[in-house]
């Protein structure tokens, strides 16, 4: 097969490709991600490239005129027929994600709090010294038998087996350490017989050094590690970065299409997370100038399809009806198996999942919260492209998921991006001139606007009288107003201010239509659970908000565009990355590790949709805030702008938008409901 | 580097090596194996090869003046520095051994039996038949959790594991087969906790297959296989060969100091192995046209040097004072961690030793005999390299281990060989002609003598006078009786009659000398476990004597020569392969699995000549039968051949000659204890 040379710019980075191969992939190949949601599909336009010198194979795809004058072409669809250089421009690459390692810009401290205490020390990995005797004619035991009779001695009994590893090293260890020794035992839980002892290492001499573990989360979007010291519960470095599973599509169901119609999809997309985490791992490592071999534990969080890709299952019935995940409690493997770069037989504890669309990044949250404590209800929210939520208390829990569609991360909508640097992340809008402030990532040029800045622009739009409650365009006398391509949009940053500076940032009522949808599922949500348990909204005690997406939300807009139920502030946490924080637990203590196991088989998962008032509650919610105002009545009571533009009248007037908007969301919520049969979570 | 070409012949084999590898190690390379006894230190004289073309590196070393007039040269000691054509002659060839396939000419049914209806049947794996809801939208557990539950229906419950491989294949597999399906479990013992069950394999539908297994016996000399039905016990295949770490040493000592001293010399033991049983386990297959996937389980037994190599665990303590072994209870691995070409998540069970010289073999021959059962004394004896001894009964067991040396399996005696075609297996010496008649294996022209026929020859050389009770030669008047090379000699096949047609057979007094070293250590280490327990020969209810070696032993004239307890015949079995036996037994029954444990803690290792009587056993044993004829009554019965020759002073002359010759071995005794003490066991 001929093999073409393909020069990426600016990174000035040179691959040699088969011809033939898409320049997708021969991205990848050179080590450069390139956006994508549809999967190498052509549908979702985000990979589009330059092409400098060459002649390529052009095929096409959904690309906007505005990027097709623009000369740019859809990587994904753009075969290598010739030598190239390509340039890949900013807004096509995969980012740094600013919050990706886990720590937030706002963890509201009082509010969480740190169960390990509670939970107590019981690392999944321990060390122990040992002091044993010289052996001699008489005392002629295995090295093995030696160290385990030390073992005794510190109080280590029960069934204790080794590492192959371990043992093949532990003569000379023995004997370099003149019979002092380190063990670094694993406790493997068993359900019924209670933990099981591995030898994992044995070091020469008594170390001082701790046992090292990770606790990991796996997100759809963003991958986290946590390098622990398993002697304290210390975090000592976070690192985060996108899941390089994304070059094969944006969310779950993509993935799951790639890894299970492609031909070694599966495996592509396993490597593709352990070689993220691999990453980070190593970036960790480095820091702290730590070996491989030093860490000995590692406990995984993620979603259902996450776990399953993680550790190579068959995911492919995830997606379809009745939606069966291969397993959902783990098996523990060795590092070697699942291909992380630390210790080869290092423990891998992936944390059990409720159900296929309810994963063990949601355990993994509940372990770091108390819901199981407490007489109050309590609601646990994860929002990011699926919105994954748990309400209970002691008695009771139930969980359900539903498709927020990827609009909070930045896709289909026009100007989405994810929150990196340049991302609007918070606007204002001044009322009557219509001027914009809009504050982003890092301070840095506006390049597109975050999921954040999306919510407070739906409020501002509302608060301003630009968008009626049911999101649809009212003309303002402003030269922001205007109908583009697309219907009529509203231009939040012009042309010259923006990074690109090429093309104005705006919001069309497209845009504002896919928020609604999205906003609204995530309050049906909530509200078909309150409704299964028979509980008005006010019975919510606390509401924790996890997610890096969480962590930056704007309360107050949240609420007044329906996303959030109406409770007073005070109720409400930002506990930023839960997942990786009950992996974490999982890693310091038994008991936080079986209470995940309880967990998981606690949570009743509700299918919205099956027998309960989903579809109506969607409906209802595809308004700003809501149809029933009666549900947000801190929104009810601030004065609505139309109101304010039409005096009296104004009231019924929105009345009657109400009910014209009512049919208007009930057309598509249907279509909606026809996507949601075709792979219900999206 | 330079590369040289090598070809082989008669084999015709071509062989690319870099340029100064010796001919020994390119030989391998070509697949084809040299004998080896010094692990290619020059020194055994056993890889003789012919250079027919081009101009080596000859490096000398120990060669017989014979085989250099011959124009052979060692091929460890030769190097390639040329293009080379080399023949091997057959002598120099490692060939395929007659009874290593476990199954035996001699097998004492009447004495021996299959302890497996005793132990009954819980084989290390078995297969559990389900038949599994399908799944709805309101039965929506996961694969595993579904399977789970219809193992739990099937009466399997408690701590079940599932390995990632057959977590990986289980979506498709449950709905190829409709929700039936058939699960192969495992069942792993724990000490403490009582057994752990992983599933292993999950096949589509209903299997009527059985699932199959391996037991394994890793001899020094021989490997064998034996290819099970795991739900009967039935033995379907049997496998042999040599064991290709032959090539780096005969015995366990020069093994241990490749593994230890050569750079990478552990793992070119440990692939020797696994390549030999991965050889047999193929072709096993074959037969039964079975897949890898298919075999789901093996155990193995080896003595402890054995099961180290196979492990890949350091085996230099073994040999050094205190003679540690680095295990003596194994873990329990996968098969794709012991490198074993059969299901890659096979559990593989390696039998526990008792010792560094007692090892998992004599477990396993143990398993497959009844001592912890009977009141009166058993003796067993396995006989190889080393003789290995278990003297106990259902109170007590002793356990001990000699160094043979290589005689008995043809080392150190000039025309000394294996037991394979052509070697000499039984012979008679006509009194007063001298006349010679000898058997050979597989009837082929005599090539050399087995260690069969070693043991003849020293009882008819003794019985027809040629050699005395102290293995001197006496001078006949007859033209087989020489004086050769290295001194007097006794030719047992004229060149003419032999398979190469170009030398007498003969032995010498050297040989012989060997030869009652090493029935003399056999005899000293069955009475210091004797004199140990206080406990006269007679005590000695039941001999069981293991091996290859032994099923083709003539008990007769080892008990004449004095390598065996003067008992009745009766109380003697034959029985065979016991430690492959044994494997078996692991393999079928939990019983036995645990009952090895047991038995390895159970038995008393007696280090020979640490604060006991070996050594002066040993002296005392240098004679024919021995220096104590009393302990010999049936021998001493027999007129002696002096007293035939000589008349009434003949019986004085022979005390004489003893009281010579007990001074003679005593300085023999002294070079054997000295060689001991640099490395006990060789």
């Amino acid at each position: 097969m001929n093999r073409r040379t393909v020069r990426f710019m600016p990174d000035n980075r040179v691959v040699q490709v088969p011809e033939g191969m898409d320049l997708h992939r021969a991205a990848a190949a050179a080590g450069l991600e390139l956006k994508s949601v549809c999967g190498g599909e052509g549908t979702c336009g985000r990979c589009a490239v330059k092409i400098l010198e060459g002649k390529p194979e052009v095929g096409g795809g959904n690309l906007s005129p505005r990027a097709k004058k623009q000369g740019l072409v859809l990587a994904c669809r753009t075969l290598v027929t010739d030598d190239l250089v390509v340039e890949i421009p900013a807004d096509s690459r995969l980012a740094d994600h600013q919050l990706a390692d886990g720590s937030t810009g706002r963890v509201l401290a009082e509010n969480t709090y740190d169960r390990l205490a509670e939970f107590g020390l019981s690392p999944l990995c321990r060390k122990v010294k040992v002091k044993l005797p010289e052996p001699s004619v008489t005392e002629n035991g295995s090295d093995l038998s030696r160290l385990l009779l030390g073992l005794k001695e510190q109080g280590v009994e029960g069934d204790i087996t080794i590492s192959l590893d371990a043992l093949r090293a532990l003569p000379e260890t023995l004997r370099q350490g003149s019979w002092d020794a380190t063990v670094t035992l694993a406790e493997i839980s068993c359900r019924e017989t209670g933990p099981r002892l591995e030898i994992v290492r044995v070091e020469a001499g008594h170390s001082e050094a701790p046992p090292y573990g990770l606790a990991i989360d796996i997100g759809t979007t963003s991958n986290v590690v946590h390098l622990v010291d398993m002697s304290t519960g210390t975090v000592l470095e976070r690192r985060g970065t996108y899941n390089r599973q994304a070059m094969y599509g944006d969310d779950v169901i993509t993935r799951i299409i790639h890894a299970t119609e492609e031909k070694g999809g599966l495996n592509d997309l396993r490597k593709a997370v352990v070689e993220t985490l691999n990453g980070l791992i190593e970036s960790a490592l480095l820091a702290r100038d730590l070996d491989q071999e030093e860490i000995v534990a590692a406990v995984v969080a993620g979603n259902t399809t996450m776990a399953h890709l993680f550790l190579g299952l068959w995911p492919g019935y995830i997606r379809l009806e009745p939606y069966i995940p291969a397993a959902t409690s783990f098996p523990v493997i060795r590092a070697a198996e699942a291909g992380l770069q630390i210790n080869p037989v290092a423990p891998v504890l992936t944390l059990p999942a409720v159900a296929s669309y309810v994963g063990g990044d949601i355990v993994s949250g509940m372990l770091a919260i108390d819901v199981e404590e407490h007489e109050e209800v309590t609601l646990f929210i994860d929002i990011g492209t699926n919105g994954e939520m748990v309400l209970g208390n002691k008695d009771w829990m139930i969980t359900c998921s539903c498709s927020m569609g990827p609009c909070f991360e930045g896709g289909g909508i026009t100007f989405g991006m994810r929150a990196v640097p340049g991302a609007i992340q918070r606007l204002e809008i001044e009322p009557g001139t219509y001027e914009v402030k809009v504050t982003t990532i890092g301070g840095a040029r506006p390049r597109g606007i975050a999921g954040t800045g999306l919510i407070d622009a739906l409020a501002k739009l509302r608060s301003v009288g630009i968008i009626d409650r049911a999101g649809a365009f009212h003309r303002v006398p402003n030269r922001r107003w205007r109908t583009g391509a697309e219907g009529p949009e509203f231009v939040l940053v012009w042309a010259e201010d923006t990074e690109q500076g090429n093309q104005d940032i705006v919001i069309s009522e497209s845009d504002v239509k896919n928020l609604l949808r999205a906003k609204g599922a995530a309050y049906a949500a909530i509200r078909t659970m309150l409704q299964t348990m028979e509980l008005p909204p006010e019975a919510i005690s606390r509401v924790f908000i996890a997610g890096a997406f969480g962590s930056y939300l704007n309360l107050r807009d949240s609420i007044e565009i329906g996303l959030l139920p109406d409770l007073p502030p005070e109720r409400y946490s930002f506990i930023g990355n839960s997942s990786v924080k009950g992996s974490r637990l999982a890693l310091m203590s038994r008991v936080a590790r079986d209470k995940a196991e309880t967990l998981a088989h606690q949570m009743t998962n509700l299918e919205l949709s099956e027998g309960n008032t989903f579809m109506e509650e969607f409906v209802s919610a595809l308004f700003l805030p809501h149809t029933d105002l009666s549900l947000f009545p801190s929104v009810a009571a601030v004065p609505s702008p139309d109101a304010n533009a039409a005096g009296a009248a104004g009231t019924a007037a929105a009345s009657n938008e109400a009910a014209v908007g009512a049919g208007e969301a009930q057309s598509q919520a249907q279509t909606q409901v026809n996507n949601e049969n075709e792979g219900q979570h999206s």
